[in-house]
């Protein structure tokens, strides 16, 4: 059997393979690239399906659907693929419910939901400690941080329990871990979450569909098009679906790689699955033990997605917008819903059950989850919401080839001990996947940032020649370290200068002196206040 | 093809593996079991080599090494098989570095170190916190625990950062973790560790090589013979060596266990590889989610042990028992050592070099880390250290099919989320291996317990006549749950009605009155003292 021969195999027919198999034919047409996916489609973690709706038929992302104006990689690809965006519907009232099932249910209008003063006290002097230490994260090389140590050897939970002093706050934290990650605050290294947020400019860019944020647009026609314009590009006959890797040898001379039919040969490969999955491929020679102590120490999120589809959306005549947020406290499985109607008019819902609700959820039948959504739907936005057109849903666990969403987190001490041979390549072998992103890690921003990263990698092994200084900088400076990440720094200054800061600093203070009084909650009080005036000089947090 | 027919298949010749096959066969002749094995041999984690020693050659244990009184499954398989132990050598001076290269090297001759009255104030407080922690711990189903959620949300660093107050205390128990996990405190879920120390029976028991306690025995011959005599009674011809499985597929009728070269049919599988090794094998259906998520949080240890052997146990004739303890801020490799001289008198020495300090190490080159060894050695015992005989090491991550050692640890979360997955069949595939033990968890003893359980579980489907009432109790309670573990309890009481803890408690009183006038340090030393003194009547700590 003569094994066929390729330069360069990429493992993974997502957002990072495809865009890194597409820079590499850009920058030179004559490189024999194949695509390896074990799926039967393309796309990784974004699918795009049609389902009913009101017009008859439409289609809606059932993984990765928002993208944001500062998602630089992103909006290029988009550009260049002939893509366009339009913004996440956000207008109207947003429901909001925390505290239990018995809890009062209640409506905001801004992008801060309605919380008693305590709460938004505490919620106030948190996110400044957040972003004040997302400002000095060294996303590049996290263990450049300062007290990197000590960040990464706790967990995002234990971190709220010594900085929050309200259940309602950490209620409100774990759905943002929930949404973000698919899993508990327990789950996650403290740094990693602060390198994420700076990834991404900061907390609450991760939180929001204001203008920058993760939610703010989505791609007309879904973001599947994506993979499948650079598919395209690629060459379907350069792409092959259904072909699993499961083993990568590697020479002097070669990498062979394996899928249970087929056997190729290649000078170089970009290994593009989740950390998780990229465990599974048997590698020969072994892994350095670094690398694989580093996959053992990314478990990867939990997240099931569903659509609804109505005949028109209720909700906005009724003045809502179609966000909720539902604490896990409540008897709601879902953790957010956003209006999802369509660019032609099909109204239709999104929300994502999340965490351990997906988990506790997935083993329940589809039927139960559908009713249990449904219910709560009818609680939060009427009666109308029971009379859908259709109900559609992915649990992203049970997906082949991806077994989880929407990213791999890093459990405390990764950062640490192992960071190094996160993008490091293992002789022929390079890593990409929106995990090893620097800006928008985590997310398809990521992905395709991560593809590009590592194919230049490639191309300055293979054919140095088809770089630009540029590019060949870019190279060495992703094998470098850079300082504490610029993106981030005062992101929450600039936040709290608008008239919400100065509205959210005499609610904080009247809360607080009201407070205090009552709730034993003196010195807690004292110290924010402490804090909030010692700065107040540099930031203008009150004036 | 025609696949090859067999009642059971057990994935792994280690102490787990094989315990089941000898179990299996022992209670129906007939079943026809066949044990695959990736290594080129049977032992798993345990390894006895031959090296050149003061006699010619002698063996010595690369591995899995010491067993304790309290350790009933391996005991008795010793008794079975006709091996003999003998006591860990223990006497004379033992050697304590902490608190930096300069810090002063100290020796004691108790099982305590010689620690300042500060310290040892702080470790007395913190053993009985622990240990009154580790009595409320259900090993069968940690989630049962009194404030499981809290306690599993926090990684073992967090916990030390909170309840202990000195440095020292703090370096001792990074050494401790490392020592017994091959990981650092931040990279484990803290129940996970209360947990590990409640199957063993309390934590103490981990560290010490006191009656009943880990390190207390060894066996003569070494321990890889327990595999080789049970694979004796197995036969040889039903265990196949350099047959990694690739996959198991599941349906109505079969399992079809794969290796790179068979394909094998039988109605129930035992795997007993560690769970980062289990992740790797492809399962047709896929395991359910949870038992994915289960694989995904829990990271091996890394370990490298030394033997050097020398003329003679120098050590011995200048009063020094070969035990040292050196924290990481020293300049020493190693974390401890002790005397490894073996029954026929050939002197020699065992070393660990444990988590981060193994995973430094072990990237630069061999000579580089003998050298460091022997020159710590001299500075602790003496020139002689430097003329050996023979130096030969392990590096465990570097180990096909281990990839790690000791023990794989779970990173917080996990107890509380995925614990369910453990031990829980998923269809024909049993769980077995040190990991799923619940009497010494992550000993040789666990392994053969979890080895025996998951046999009884297999003969209670396939031939449920072969077990006795009392056994058929045993597969229905483990597969239920008991309440807190009775084992550990009290047992630092026990430990503090000696003489010792008269003297503890004398030295710690003075120390806190002494100390707590000129360190500052009144708050801590009054809360301890509290403490201390109002649970007097209960348990007469002072009396």
């Amino acid at each position: 059997m003569t094994a066929e021969i390729w330069d360069i195999i990429i493992v993974g027919a997502g957002l990072s393979g495809l865009s890194a198999a597409h820079l590499l034919r850009k920058k030179d047409a004559k490189l024999r690239i194949l695509v390896l996916e074990g799926k039967g489609r393309v796309g990784g973690r974004t699918v795009t399906t049609d389902i009913p709706a009101a017009g008859g038929v439409d289609c809606w992302d059932f993984g990765g659907q928002w993208v944001g104006s500062t998602q630089t990689h992103i909006l290029e690809l988009i550009k260049e693929l002939g893509l366009e965006t339009y913004p996440q519907f956000s207008t109207g009232k947003k429901v909001h419910h925390m505290g239990g099932p018995d809890a009062k249910v209640r409506t905001y209008r801004t992008s801060i939901p309605v919380l008693s003063p305590m709460v938004l006290m505490d919620l106030t002097q948190l996110l400044w400690k957040l972003d004040r230490l997302c400002a000095t994260v060294c996303v590049q090389d996290p263990s450049k941080t300062p007290n990197a140590v000590d960040l990464d050897s706790m967990t995002l939970y234990s971190y709220l329990e010594q900085h929050t002093w309200t259940a309602e706050l950490k209620e409100e934290m774990g759905l943002c871990s929930r949404s973000v990650f698919g899993m508990e605050p327990c789950q996650m290294s403290f740094l990693f979450f602060l390198m994420y947020a700076a990834a991404a400019g900061g907390m609450l860019r991760l939180l929001e569909n204001t203008p920058g944020s993760a939610q703010e647009l989505k791609i007309k026609g879904g973001t599947q098009q994506l993979s499948e314009r650079l598919t395209e590009c690629v060459g379907w006959k350069n792409v092959r679906l259904g072909s699993a890797v499961t083993a990568i040898w590697q020479d002097a001379e070669w990498a062979k790689v394996t899928t249970p039919t087929e056997t190729l040969l290649c000078r170089a490969v970009i290994v593009t699955c989740p950390p998780h999955l990229a465990a599974k491929i048997h590698y020969e020679p072994a892994l350095p033990s670094q690398r694989e102590f580093l996959s053992q120490n990314m478990p990867v999120g939990h997240m099931i997605k569903f659509i609804i589809t109505y005949q028109k959306a209720f909700w906005k005549e009724k003045g809502f917008s179609g966000e909720i947020v539902a604490g896990s406290s409540t008897d709601c499985p879902f953790s957010v819903t956003f209006d999802a109607t369509s660019p032609s008019g099909n109204a239709a819902l999104v929300g994502l059950i999340t965490g351990q609700q997906a988990s506790q959820w997935s083993s329940k039948e589809a039927g139960q989850r559908r009713t249990a959504v449904l219910s709560s739907l009818v609680k939060y936005l009427g009666a109308e919401a029971a009379s859908f057109i259709h109900y559609e849903e992915k649990d992203w666990a049970e997906e082949d080839y991806s077994g989880g969403c929407p990213v791999n987190v890093m459990a405390p001490g990764l950062l640490t001990y192992y960071h190094p041979s996160l993008r490091k390549p293992c002789g022929r072998i390079h890593w990409a996947g929106t995990e090893t992103a620097t800006e928008w890690c985590g997310y398809m921003s990521g992905a395709i940032q991560a593809g590009q990263r590592a194919a230049l990698e490639v191309l300055a092994e293979l054919r140095p020649m088809t770089l630009s200084q540029e590019e060949k900088e870019a190279v060495r400076y992703n094998q470098t370290v850079k300082g504490p990440n610029q993106q981030s720094q005062s992101f929450i200054f600039a936040y709290l200068s608008t008239r919400k800061a100065v509205v959210i600093a005499i609610l904080t203070v009247s809360a607080a002196l009201l407070l205090a009084q009552r709730q034993n909650a003196l010195q807690k009080v004292k110290t924010f206040l402490t804090n909030a005036f010692s700065t107040t000089k540099q930031n203008k947090f009150l004036l």
